[in-house]
């Protein structure tokens, strides 16, 4: 039987995530919701699906599990009210931008025994999946130096910069989640260095568009992440991994496969130029991996867990680029 | 209104278009049909359609397209009494193996007005697509050759062999629509040399397994296609155009964009296997462009003169390879 | 004691040999003759050399070895006459236009028991000879097709290709050299088509300026050529071995390493624009191979039977462009 | 006139230095030294030098040049000898391991007008060249971000540990030379992290083996250093540069350009395997570049004042690593 889902928000991540269910033989939409009615219509036209408010969703018998696409802001709320009613949880990233929010929630879904599951969809990326193979595997030896490369194609909105809690809980905080996925043991230190270099108004708005972080975990191993909210060639996404016995690597996705050759030299085409189309397959096999979760009654890939720490390494960040020295995470856990 | 459509013939292609109507907005799947009843039970289950003879989804109401996937000796039949019937007709290369039976075919076509799309899937891959466009733009100048590498992971079984009409029909047909495609002028001349070098009983069941062809348009641009049924690393698909200001040239695909580097080399993992996944999307942006077609009533992307101007030149091929000399496209014309 | 050396011509090949020369600790360049005896004048200068005569070089007790880098006609006359002189000959390709000459030229060597080595420079490339070891090393398997793309960066002068003997001898040549290099199996038929598509006066010169060959060995293996006097992107040459395990490849050579990311595409310089960078290393390792093939008295690594089968198949390329038919080595071995 | 030259110190980086001399046509090496004269007899034989002293080589008239390739601790010593001398002098990296000590010692060559270039080789590879020029030409925009990976194949012998003055002024050296090449801006700041993960041994020597560094430049661009005293698959040598406009990147050398593909993957050979392969040709053109200083008395394209800052900023990462916050270059200026 299928697994019956609601969708909270149906703005763009919304939509992506219908899609993918409707894509999806063993998933069925029942309902969406979003503050804004008419903002819905869209999903509702294309996959025939009923417009329920949140509380009903949380009440409906004939729905299993709900993915909060909403607002930041809502997430915690929400989280608590849907363990409390018993579904299943696909929360996009982060819970909450305040470390002790997120942890307050947490101790709900564990209190009530639910499931849920986080929204970094890179670890679903059939490239870094392989990547992550290629480690298990044993390829490289044991970890030593995560090197990961972020940039997005081009800023957003200053609007878009106030809200987001700053470059590190807002663009960062994927990074560090594959930086965890990828040493697999716990960072025990951050030191984040930031400039604004792309636009003033950035600065401004009291972010960074360029920064660099280190991360070190208790046995040594080290990661360097670089974003920058400017790539004028593309969403610039590339990991690498040093490991004992040699590197491996995860390279960029260009837009088409070919090469063109004039006396100007070799030419390929840009990167694909942002995570809708970079990530389009990820995100659908994120919600193929949560609605198996969710049939199969078993653990979800990507925990609350994850997504606190996630959130305290964007925190530790805020710290250490504020005081110019490296911060321990005991620091930002209390 | 969504275009309708009927499948006839459920095996492999046609479960592969199936899923594509399936997740196309504009297309709905009616009917299949299959000489074994029990072999469209998998399509009818996943899509929810009915099960029709022939005949019926000839003169079916609802059904206005029909998607021909049935063995090549029936295709030439049912295209004559899909065009009779009114119906637009979708039909995988080739028409026939006998190029005096797909004239008479595309007669009855022509007669009536039908129009007819032929399955070369190829033409809607997105880098040979961007590579055809990269040409169009002027980007490399007046083109002068072409250059395309064709290999199969494996041969298939000889039974498949005796029945395929021989490689240059069964293989090298789609390179040779390529060619003309990226020609964009008729080819002339043929000249083909074949070896049997990967299995004796290819060579017994009287046909070749490796095979290089050239080509020769009328203003002299020639075409090189480099043919095997081997490849250890994987389908190997490639082109490369070379033109008066430069060259084109689009890539493999490999299994995933990772790179492991030790002590042995910087390995990359092998193609992807073979034609289902290579060109999954490709089959997909075919049926697209079919259905397109059906609604707007505009002409097909690719025609009858195609798929017969392929068998033509694999017929001159076939002469050529016995007599070791070129061969005039007008000899096999006739 | 060092390997004492004479160079016949002084023009832009003589002057590459006599750089080498200078820099190998086993050579020494005692005498220089060019019929122009102003144009031996920079290679004197620079390398303390004398000027002599070609009967004095033959003579003298201080010369060990030869360099024949006069023009094609002056080759075998050249040959014969060192080779009576017991004096160790390397010559520039090929030794004559003339099949039948060559083999004359050849006879005088063998009944004299002269070293003669043929400059096929392409056989010292640092990349042609890891190709060589990977397919020596059985990493591919059997060999069972070669590709070679060859293409010039423009055309040389009108008169240059009027006295060149036709693109065949001249550019191809070095390609039949590659071809039986690596193919490892002497080849029994050629396939040449060719096309005037840079310049109408090459045409009316007699010559073409597009080529595409294939060969054929006596066990089936193939080898495709494809040639064009105009690479707008640089000196083109790369070649490609199938194996029954799999596939080796030698890449071409950029002007550097540096890649160039912008919202117009990634770019790579074009190739190193000719033979005299591209091969300039192989250059001084070929005359590095004579040397020490004069000082050990051992076989060279490329003999007058390698000169004269590379011309072979270049005559039977212009007899098949002629006819328009394979053409069997047997018949221009007469 | 050719300039003359001698060298001190017979160790492995004058052996290339005097070959490089070797096949300079304006240069001539005249005289070598060496503590255990023994040592010098490989470059007294090839190139028939005489053997004198230190003293004597500065003293004497038929010398116009000194290169300076004897262990670190006798380097400021004799650059101020030479300076004296009136020698135009070549000298290894680093002039000292002590900030002071440099400073005194340039303070003597400043008061003496003395002509002193120091051995920073990598300005004088042909790759990274290139990637100077692009970003000279404009073509990434306004540099925001530099990324260096720099990597050994292997760790030297704990004992050459114990003397280097650690990582940061052994092997960072180099990659701050080229942050500061490439940014073309003074560092303001450096953070740095180490860790022991290769050797214990090099951890019990009081050194790390892997480590990262941040910079920062008074307008914000930022710098990443990545560095491992092991990577299996070779000499890891890339530079990455980050524009308002776009990246630029100058890629690694592999042992040769070929690829094989079998059904394992696609695999390239490893990396040259450390800096005397890899940077050959820059040793050469960093020699041609000194002579011609010496010879047109221009200003040497890497100076003392260079040399200095390199050795600041491993200064500042000492203390970084050791305090673990940010460093001011002002700190360590003193």
């Amino acid at each position: 039987m299928a697994v019956r889902l609601a969708i909270l928000g149906a703005g763009r991540i919304g939509q992506v995530h219908a899609r993918a269910i409707a894509a999806n033989d063993t998933a069925e939409l029942v309902a969406v919701h979003d503050p804004v009615a008419a903002a819905a219509d869209a999903i509702q036209a294309a996959y025939g699906c009923e417009f329920r408010t949140v509380e009903a969703c949380a009440e409906a018998d004939d729905i299993d599990a709900v993915l909060i696409c909403t607002p930041t802001d809502l997430h915690a709320e929400q989280i608590e009210l849907l363990a409390r009613a018993g579904k299943a949880i696909f929360c996009e990233k982060p819970v909450d931008l305040s470390v002790k929010r997120v942890r307050a929630c947490l101790d709900v879904v564990e209190a009530e025994g639910a499931t849920l599951m986080i929204g970094f969809n890179r670890r679903f990326d059939k490239d870094f999946k392989a990547l992550k193979s290629v480690i298990a595997e044993g390829r490289i030896g044991n970890v030593e130096m995560v090197t990961i490369t972020s940039r997005d194609p081009g800023p957003p909105p200053i609007d878009y910069i106030r809200r987001s809690g700053g470059i590190f809980r807002d663009m960062t905080i994927h990074d560090f989640d594959m930086a965890r996925w990828l040493l697999d043991e716990e960072i025990e230190s951050v030191f984040a260095q930031g400039s604004v270099l792309v636009d003033p108004a950035i600065g401004e708005a009291g972010d960074f568009d360029s920064a660099n972080v280190l991360l070190k975990t208790g046995s040594g191993r080290q990661c360097v992440i670089s974003n920058s909210r400017r790539a004028a060639y593309g969403y610039d996404q590339r990991i690498e991994v040093l490991g004992s016995d040699g590197m491996a690597s995860a390279d960029n996705v260009h837009e088409a496969r070919v090469e063109t050759a004039t006396s100007d030299g070799y030419v390929r085409p840009p990167l694909q130029n942002f995570f809708m189309e970079r990530y389009e397959a990820a995100y659908a096999d994120e919600i193929s991996a949560f609605v198996q979760v969710v049939e199969s009654a078993t653990a979800p890939p990507v925990s609350g867990h994850d997504g606190l720490m996630a959130l305290v390494l964007a925190e530790a960040a805020n710290v250490s680029v504020a005081e110019s020295r490296t911060v321990a995470i005991d620091e930002v856990m209390e």
